[in-house]
């Protein structure tokens, strides 16, 4: 199957850091797809699917958090990148919804990452 | 980018049901990703990112599960098969990992459906 971005993440940051909680990141929307947002602000969590654009390598079986000292582990049994298809999963906090851009907290992605999906977390589905 | 199936859902069924929760569902691993299974029965549950490959339609704008009397929404505030990008993601109940065979309970996905990933579901991450 073939993704096409919807969005692309703003959010000037361009290095691995260790807290990505608080970072506030913009997904900047493709104007096509401004109508699919129509009342996504009903909900306060949203997953974001985007893609890992970065990562080149494709891993089996790795240490998780590239720490030694953990055991090795399957990369289904990961959040790794290294995995077959570079798919992220993210839930992040909702935080505005303006024009084509949706105003998020806690992605844990770089700027200029392609965005291939969202959807809203809801409590009897997901939990 | 481009997504190839790491695995096929076998489950038998053909036609839209009512009720998913119950569905027993065999993921089918291509026999080259089956080393990404390792420890994955650590976990409880885990996410699986599939395609609704029966869809050719796309909407920006629906009444949530088909129905006439749920005001009108968009696309991204639903988690209709009708996006963009036509991926589902559903949490399910791991059973058991044997061979290159996931066994799953709760996925709500039609026979032959390409799965695209699994992750883990983890309380850190994802509550």
């Amino acid at each position: 199957m073939r993704l096409k971005a919807i969005a692309t993440v703003k959010n000037g940051i361009c290095e691995r850091i260790d807290d990505w909680d608080k970072v506030t990141s913009e997904l900047v929307f493709d104007k096509r797809y401004v109508k699919g947002l129509y009342r996504l602000t009903h909900f306060r969590h949203v997953w974001v699917l985007f893609g890992f654009h970065r990562e080149r390598q494709t891993l089996m079986r790795l240490h998780p958090r590239r720490d030694a000292s953990i055991p090795i582990v399957g990369v289904f049994a990961t959040r790794s990148p290294t995995r077959p298809n570079k798919i992220g999963l993210t839930k992040v906090r909702l935080l505005s919804v303006k024009g084509n851009i949706v105003k998020v907290k806690g992605l844990d992605a770089f700027d200029g990452t392609p965005v291939y999906d969202i959807k809203p977390v809801e409590e009897e589905i997901d939990y």
